[in-house]
Parts: C-alpha cells; sequence; structure tokens
C-alpha cells in the first residue's frame, strides 16, 4: 500500500459522481476528508454526510492551489491521498473552437492537475509515502475528432501522470491514473432500465481507486481502465 | 464482479509464485480449486495446503485442456475462475534460437492460453459469468533485444486477451490481462535485504488478481499492469 | 538507408496486392527478385513481369525457409531486402474456432515471420545492412472480437518486429513493421466509385514501403501505421 | 499526396534543425516559404538561402497567430503545408518547477500547436487538400522523470494530433506528428565522430517528413517514429 500512516485525503474538483462516491469510500475507512472545488456550494450535502471540510478553489491558479493545500493540512492534517478529479470539455470542430475558452480547457484538465500534484509532492516526497490519483477520461488515450482541447488537456494529464509516476514512486509515492471509458451514472444520468450496467456506477469506480490505493508497493499499477462491460473500445 | 455464483476455479500453469498465491486467496476466499501443470508432482504441497484436485496438462494439446476442462468439473464443478498462467521463455541472438524451440515456447505460451480461453468460454458464455485471467510480462507490451521467442508468445496472448475482452465482456464472462513487470520474488529468488521490495512479492499480486475479480461489470478492467514501486519502466 | 549494396530482394508470401506492388517498385529500381509463396504458380504473370525467380515454400517450415534462402541466393545473390508477407485469416466466435486451423494460422502468420526474419538475419547481420520488412494489419494493434487467433498471430508478429528492430538496428538491420489498416483494393476488391481512395491502393502501400527502405540509418522509423484518408480508426 | 495545387508553406517554430532543413527540402521542391519564429533575427540567413518570407510571432497569442496566417497569405499565397516546430522544455523534479514557467511551456508547446493547427484547418478545410504537421519528440509517448512540464506539452500536442487527425482527414487535410526519438545534430551539437550517425541527421528528417507529404490519401499515416539506428528504446 502507499503507506498511509494518517488516513487524511484532499479532493479536488469534487461534485457529484466519482468524487462523491471517492470520497464516501474513504470517509468508510475512517478517512478525514477535505473536497475542493470551484463551487463549493455545491459540496455541501456530501461534506455533511462524510464530516468533510470544503474549501473553494481555481485549480489553474498556482496560489488558489497553495493556499488550499495550506488551508486543507490545517483542517484535517496533511492530506496523504489527493484525488484530482476536475476537467473541462469543449466540443466542436477545430475551426469553431474559441481560443480563449480552450486555453481554459487546458488550464483545467492539465494545468490544474499539474498544480495540485505539485503541492502533493512537496509534502508526500519527504514522508516518501502517500497517493496521488488523477482521473481520465477515453479522451486521455484516444483523440476523437471534433475534441481537440479536451483531447489536448486529457492526453496532457496523462503525460503528467506518467511522469509524475517515474519520478516519484521510487521515492514512496503511488502515482495513479484512470481511465474512465463511458458514461458515469448520475441522478440526472441513471442507468438505463434496458441496458442495465451499461454505464459506469460510481462506486463500482471509487472500489477500484481503493484497491489501488491497497496495493502494497511491491506491485503498484500506475493506470488503470475502467469500462462498463458492453463498452465497445 | 463477475458475478461468481460457484466459487470454483482453474489454474493452468500451476506451481509456486503467482499461481500459488493466487490459489491461497483464493482458498482463503471459499473457492475449491483445480490445479493443472505439466509436471503434478510440484503441486503435491499446495494441494494439500489449499484442498485442490490436481491434474497433469499439456497445455498446447486440444485433446489434453478439453479433457482437463472435463476433469476438473468432474472434481470441483464447472470452473467459474479460469487462470492462465504458464509460459515459455528462451533468449538469445535472433539468429542463433532453435526453431523447435521457438516453435514449443509459442504453443505454450500463446496457443496453450488460446486452448484454455476457448475451453473457458464454451462454459462461461452460456453461463453470463465467470472470469478469464491471463497472465502477461514485461514482454507483452514491449519487445527486447535477444527475446524474439518471448516477444512473439507475449504479444500474441496480449492478442488473445483483447480479442476474447472485446468478444466475451459484453457476453457477461470477465477477461483479464495483468503484465507483470519485474521479477517476481521465489525462495530461490528472494527480495534483497538492501532494497526491500523491489521485486514483485506474488501475495501483492494475487491481491491485485482477486481486485480485478471483486470489480462489479459496470466497471471493467481488461488490463493492468504490476510493478514494484523502484521498477524502472 | 539500410545501405543496400546488391540491390536483391526476396518476397516472401507473395501474390497480387502489396506483394506485387512491391515487386514492381523495387523491380522499377533496378532490384533482382525472388519471389516465394505457398503456391508459386500465382506468381506466373508477375514473375514474367519483373524478371523475378520463384520458389514454392511452406514458410513455417524452418527446412523450407533455410532451403528457400540458399535457392534464392543462388538465384539472384544474398537478398539484402526480405518482406514477409504471409497471414492466415479465420473469423469465429472463440468457442467455436477450430484448434488445428488455429494452429496454423499462428504458423503462417507469426512463425513463419520468425523463420524468414532469422534467415534473413543470419545473412544481413555480417553484413551490417539489409532491412527486414514485415506486413501487419490492423490486427497487429487491435484484438478484434471473433478474431482471436488472427489477432494473436498478428500481435505476435509485431512483437517479432518490435524485438528484431530492437535486436538488429544497432547491427545496422532495418527491421520496419507496416499496420495496414483498411481493406487493400484488388480486381475482385476494386476501390468503390462512389468513395474513391477509402481503399488502400497497393503501389501507395509499396510507395512507403520503398521510402521507409530509403531512410538513412540517422533517421530510422520501425513502424509506420498506412490507412485510407476516410478511414474510421 | 495531400494534393498540393500551390506549393506554399508555413513553417512556426522556425530556427536551425528539423525547419531549416524541412525548408531547404522543400525550396528545393519549388515551394513557395513563410517562416515564423519569436525572434526572426534568426532566421536571415535561411531566408536568403530559400528565398523564404519571415515573421515574428508570439505562438501562444490567438491574436498573433491569426495575423500571421493573414501575413503569410499575402506574402507567398494561402500556405497548404503548415508545420508547427515550436516547443518549450524545461527540467527539474517535481517539486522544484515554477508554475509560470510550466504554464508558458504547455502554451508554447501544446497550445500553439492548437491555435496554428486551427488557422491551417480554417483554410485547408474548405479547399479539401493540404497538409499539418507536428513535430513531437520522446516525450510525446513517454513521460520521464523531472520532465513533468514537457511530458505535459508534449502529450498535449500528440493529443490534438490524434484528434486532428481523426477529424480533419476524412475532409482530406493530411495531418501528420513525427515523434523524434533522439538528439538532433547541430553545429553546437555534432555527430559524434567516434559514433557515427548516433544523432538524428536533420536532413534525415526533413526526408520523412516529405515522403510522408507525397503519400497519396489512399494509404496515409498519421503518426512517424524516428530514432538513429543505435538508440535504445
Amino acid at each position: 500500500m502507499a503507506e498511509i500512516v494518517n488516513k487524511t485525503a484532499l479532493i479536488v474538483g469534487s461534485g457529484p459522481g466519482i468524487s462523491a462516491s471517492v470520497a464516501r469510500a474513504l470517509a468508510g475507512q475512517g478517512y478525514r476528508l477535505a473536497l475542493a472545488a470551484r463551487n463549493p456550494d455545491k459540496l455541501r450535502d456530501l461534506a455533511a454526510e462524510t464530516g468533510a471540510a470544503t474549501f473553494e478553489v481555481d485549480a489553474s491558479s498556482p496560489a488558489a492551489v497553495s493556499q488550499l493545500f495550506k488551508d486543507a493540512q490545517d483542517a484535517i492534517g496533511l492530506p496523504e491521498v489527493v484525488l484530482y478529479n476536475a476537467a473541462g470539455r469543449l466540443r466542436g470542430p477545430l475551426e469553431a473552437l474559441d481560443p480563449e475558452t480552450v486555453r481554459r480547457v487546458l488550464e483545467v484538465s492539465a494545468y490544474g492537475g499539474f498544480l495540485v500534484a505539485q503541492q502533493a509532492a512537496k509534502r508526500l516526497v519527504p514522508l516518501a509515502r502517500g497517493a496521488i490519483l488523477l482521473t481520465g477520461a477515453t479522451a486521455s488515450v484516444k483523440g476523437f475528432a471534433n475534441s481537440a482541447a479536451f483531447a489536448i488537456g486529457k492526453f496532457g494529464l496523462r503525460g503528467l501522470a506518467q511522469s509524475a509516476a517515474r519520478e516519484l514512486a521510487p521515492k514512496g509515492v503511488h502515482v495513479a491514473h484512470f481511465v474512465i471509458d463511458g458514461a458515469v451514472r448520475s441522478a440526472e444520468r441513471p442507468d438505463p432500465a434496458t441496458a442495465p450496467d451499461s454505464t459506469l456506477d460510481p462506486d463500482a469506480i471509487a472500489q477500484t481507486y481503493l484497491a489501488v490505493l491497497a496495493q502494497p508497493r511491491s506491485a503498484w499499477t500506475w493506470e488503470v481502465e475502467l469500462r462498463p462491460y458492453v463498452e465497445v473500445f
């Protein structure tokens, strides 16, 4: 395992879906939680349920991310598990994409992941333990037509994850990247009654995040793909 | 999960190492086990420990593999988890490899995996449940110099795994391929005292095999890489 | 370039399509050619056109492949370019594939490639020049449902190619693998009039084979994918 | 081929090395050239040699890139071949990287590539011809330790390339990405006398860029790796 000593976790890009399921699963194992999002109002119910501290953050701001880690540490102690789950999406023909929106997508999808991973590394490398988890998508490994911005951002985040895994794993910090290949079910997007389990149950996703967290360091995984059993790939 | 109903597992290419650790982990969960190897004498201690039935098999013989599944079913019931763990290795310059030995390496590494996966599919597809697990190596994804035969065999087995995953997952059978990237520790090859956990603990490997087995079908993985935290990749 | 000194080429698995186009392109550059196939009758017209010597070979027989290289050398001199273009295909559900046919597919697709590459390496490594070209398919990098045997064979051939490239390139022999991703047009399968260039023109494929052959050794490619501009990938 | 009608090319991120060699090779085929760089003074000699028009550009500025395409079109006509060759590098432990420098690396390496590809697409898609070439590096496909920023940028550019290839190829525009895996020789970094051709000759690189440009649309490549024959990979 990543030899977690103090069960503390910071989740950036929180909201319903994967973040909420991971938060609940960690809380169920006794973790103290810090949740951060651009709009922390959305975290209220989850915070009430899990006892998490909540924070507002612009993940693309170096100062804001640095401050977040200080505030989170004040609230729950140094977070030994850090999950980056934020992403920006944008679809459309390459010619039609708004350049400023593309810049923002890259900032949220890739640069924010760098800022969060860097702050985590500053704290975890000296301890030689802990884990940095990064959430990817199908677009992390396959660049689709009409999705250039998302492809740049998600390929970029995967580059960060692979580089950080090569760099930090030998220093005792487990870096893992999750390729979420399929639609994640939610209140707005329920699993179709006619095709049960054709969407990803966020609790099922969280189960694998925690299985990776539980891996002994003699057999670590840096990347896992997850998709519904009927998903075409 | 692969919705295992009857906890029964067949492990082909059994021996110390990964097979033994997976066998013990499954036995610990209440599985009835069948173990098969070219030389079943080597299985005696493990069988005594886990209560497994043992079988002799030439995994490259269609008739022998077919018979094995019948015999295993007689002994433990239809195996709902099937692990193929056999491989042949051969090193040397391309020019110097003995063609008949290369043929044998391919038969054990890839063709045997096909025969076992096929017999498993015949039984599991009608049930729409169960799992087929295939053990790969670094050579599954990287063809090294002086290792042509092993590269052909292991790339080939990975081709089988990916094809079978695409074909059988929608039919309810979980196919997973494990890229074991590093040396597996054993009695003959203990973990170096000066570099703890620099080799793969087979029990740690087995932990991830079982985590994959436990995945709900809404979030399946078809491939996992495992390596020691200090392994260069 | 692979520093070809004597323009001599052996093409194994010859027939219409890629082999014929490469043969014509090489002949146009002044190469002497040897063509080998299981059924050399099919080579008659191409041999007449290109002045090639023709040979019958079972590419999965070590003795036959060894003899082929001797005979080809007698006819045209030591072949400095060797192309392996044979493959066996088989489709159907995993459960329904005939094991003996699968064995044959693997022998033709992967093992035959090994035998030919090995004989080529024996002759080219001492010269520190020459090229070994291997023809792959979509199935070399993507294992499709209902195509297990082809996936094993083509993944396996790619493993050979990557291993041989790592091993032989530093010895001066250029190994290249071509992923042919799409349907190759032919007399039986002409390019659709309504969708021109939606199939691969074998002459266009040959153009890239020759471009790779012409690469200076300071900038070699070991793998190239080729697909029609409208092909979905 | 990308069916070039007017031999016009714009190279962004010009300088010695790959850009200069491609410029010379294109000029040798009769292309009119526009060269753009942050510091156009460095382009003087190459412009004199090739007759190119030169432009100053900050490739990470949407307005500047848009203006560049207008100015280049005024000077040489609509560029039918566009090469993006700019990149920012940064090395160091993840914890030590300066966030603002990382942001700049991503802007130059990935976002600038997007801006240039977008302007090219706006002009080439309506013509249904032309080519967009993007230069990658080893870091495009392998994230190294102590190289997080470069990995994010180069993975990101590759995501753009793959997305754009899927999107624009069916519209008649050839998108190609080149993975330059090794050191490119230069006046400052000559090929070692003791290991000839152990560095990439930029003229050899340019030869393959032009071979890809010459591919008929029935057999296009979207990615090519190039490395010296002795390079370890």
